[in-house]
């Protein structure tokens, strides 16, 4: 079964709009096991228009089109459908009442504009739009379904769940597909897939991967398609079972897992609490942290010590430490960490002091360097770095090697504990 | 001209990520008078990259990919780009040597995988890519240009600004386009265009309005086309000064100014220091001011008190005050910031107090209920706002808010001086 997505609009063409509609239909048709072929934006041009259905028809077995329905006048979608599919429009009473009927229940006024979205193409099977004016068209020609959705993406959604999908699974058998995504920090994506590189040699030709970077985290996502879901987790599970005896020391979670939700979680279950001392990522980590809904159960704050005034007078940093060392160094990212831990009065404190750039650098501390540490009661850890001459990403970096130090620290007090 | 535009990678076509590479370089050309004719994700596939590649040909002037340079086994884009452009890959010393320099500064030792991505098809011109190894590479066949760029967004878009853009200057004469961006903060788009009504009827045809919303800033893009640069500028001033007199309060700056730059420039210009108290904006207040290369110049540090001990023990807030009025009050916020600015020694400082959601809500403080308070040295102001109950978005619009609220007060403060 070969589906097209096509996203219709001027606002796609001139950057105005990102196109999320077709993200989203093709990850709901891949969890189904369809894959999508292609994606094509066009504008709200006849021309455009008609020529991209044809190819489409050519190509595809179903091809579902969003955005073009609305009421406004740089909407020609309509006329352009009755042209290719060589119909014309008709009024449609039941498409009449369910516009009165949403128009109704916000208080507004029925226009020329709302009638006219009574009129549909005649070949036209009509899904209901539950939450606005234009309905989903169904068309066939010859032996292609093409489907127009309007571009709302809440409406399209639903038209999509409750209409659509199953009209389609009606008609053609779904296979079965599976995914699972690995979560990895501390490393880069050459170098995973050097340490990979057997692994996927051998790994099942049936089974994929896929590298997904983003700055601090590269994601892995194994999939197989196959009959029966279990056998397809199992064999995707043992896959993940050597990913985890290869690459252990990276792995920090699965699928939605964040690095904050994480350290989140444990700190939660041990009912144990979080200060912060930032100097270079000025405030990231705290953000980062607090993002997270419910996080004041563990973290009760933190000093964002950017001057050195800051570090002495509110962390107590000995101001001879700070001139014989550096601001940068492994004396005083523990010293934060340790006065910070005991002034907020929390079971952990975690440090981060660094050249984010782009002044600052020296020749033994080039910029990107940084230091972070962990307080415990029981210990204090810190490890250098060196991240790039990016501002922008080594704040990011900082924020997330910090966050993934604490997750490591804390799953080795749990297991020394338990 | 001609311009196309293809995306290629199989996590575009299982919706993993939204395309937003297209709707950027959409919009880079859409500024310079280029209109895109089509958008195009095709999945990482020989047959697939091949056939898009032809169409391509048949229809456009310059067509641009992105993604599918990387280093991992799911990127084949290299060797179709040679099948397709009969050309045959051939090691580059001079990308060989951006890749060393690159990973060397990083600390990172050089592997196959980076040997490899210095291999680059024979008959394409590099364009450098400053921040990543896989280069930008320049074709041309049969009178189109192809133009092929690593799919990472902060690389993709440094090679197109400094390398490709400039590229096209000396091949094709683009049109003199002329825009400006006005920034606008505390208001909403439906607010602003009932305002701003009357203002886009009497506005001239060929000049054009557009509304580019993200939460908390809305931007009024304003452009024209037409023969010499001065004379646009001139007619765009125009209606600059009329909007300045129809909405004076919301505007905050033009183009790429950012409140944490601007309010960083009035510190910087008066030599004045700054510090935050940060309740339910949680670090985010400085970690937009740190963003900001230089802010250490007038940004000494803040606190995030998050629990209402670390309010107390280190903000000095009387308990008994924090219990008559709560913690989201004008009494404790105005009290955050004047002893914020006492203890960090600043000029001035700002705190926040708010319910961010979604629970912590109550009738007479619904989640979204926000105090913000900024204290100089000769006074304190206060005010409440209420935001949604989106957890993300409250704490979004706290944080610019506050930097507008402290921007109005430097300002104020400037003009009683001066």
């Amino acid at each position: 079964m070969k589906l097209e997505l096509i996203t219709i609009g001027n606002e796609l063409l001139t950057g105005k709009t990102i196109d999320s509609n077709s993200a989203w239909l093709a990850e709901q048709f891949n969890i189904l096991g369809v894959k999508t072929g292609r994606i094509t934006s066009v504008s709200d041009s006849r021309d455009e228009i008609i020529s991209i259905l044809k190819e489409a028809e050519k190509r595809s077995d179903i091809v579902i089109m969003t955005g073009g329905l609305g009421p406004t006048s740089d909407d020609i979608t309509k006329p352009v459908l009755c042209e290719f599919f060589q119909t014309k429009l008709v009024f449609r009473p039941e498409v009449f009442d369910n516009i009165k009927s949403l128009l109704g229940k916000k208080g507004h006024r029925i226009n020329e504009h709302n009638r006219k979205q009574a009129e549909v193409p005649e070949s036209a099977t009509i899904v209901e739009n539950m939450y606005g004016t234009a309905p989903g068209l169904w068309f066939e020609k010859e032996g292609t379904i093409f489907i127009s959705l309007p571009g709302v993406p809440f409406e399209m959604k639903e038209i999509v769940r409750s209409g659509i999908i199953p009209g389609l699974k009606k008609l053609f058998e779904f296979p079965v597909i599976y995914y699972k995504t690995i979560l990895t920090q501390g490393s880069f994506e050459a170098m995973l897939a050097e340490k990979l590189e057997k692994f996927e040699k051998e790994m099942p030709g049936d089974i994929s991967l896929a590298y997904l970077p983003s700055p601090g985290i590269i994601k892995l996502r194994l999939g197989a398609t196959g009959k029966d879901k279990e056998g397809l987790e199992r064999r995707i599970e043992e896959q993940i079972r050597k990913l985890w005896q290869i690459i252990p020391e990276y792995i920090i979670g699965y699928d939605d897992d964040t690095l904050e939700n994480i350290v989140g979680k444990l700190l939660n279950v041990s009912g144990q609490s979080l200060s912060l001392a930032e100097s270079c990522t000025g405030g990231t980590i705290a953000s980062l942290i607090t993002a997270v809904s419910g996080s004041s159960k563990y973290f009760k704050g933190g000093i964002v010590a950017y001057s050195n005034e800051i570090k002495t007078d509110q962390l107590a940093i000995n101001p001879d430490v700070l001139n014989k060392y550096g601001a940068v160094s492994r004396q005083v990212v523990e010293d934060m960490a340790t006065n910070t831990r005991l002034l907020f009065n929390t079971d952990y404190a975690v440090s981060v002091s660094g050249i984010a750039g782009p002044s600052g650098g020296t020749p033994e501390k080039p910029v990107g360097t940084t230091w972070i540490a962990v307080s415990g009661r029981k210990s204090t850890i810190s490890n250098e770095f060196r991240f790039g001459d990016n501002r922008e990403r080594n704040i990011r970096r900082a924020s997330l090697t910090a966050l993934n130090m604490l997750r490591k620290y804390l799953l080795a007090e749990s297991a020394i504990n338990n």
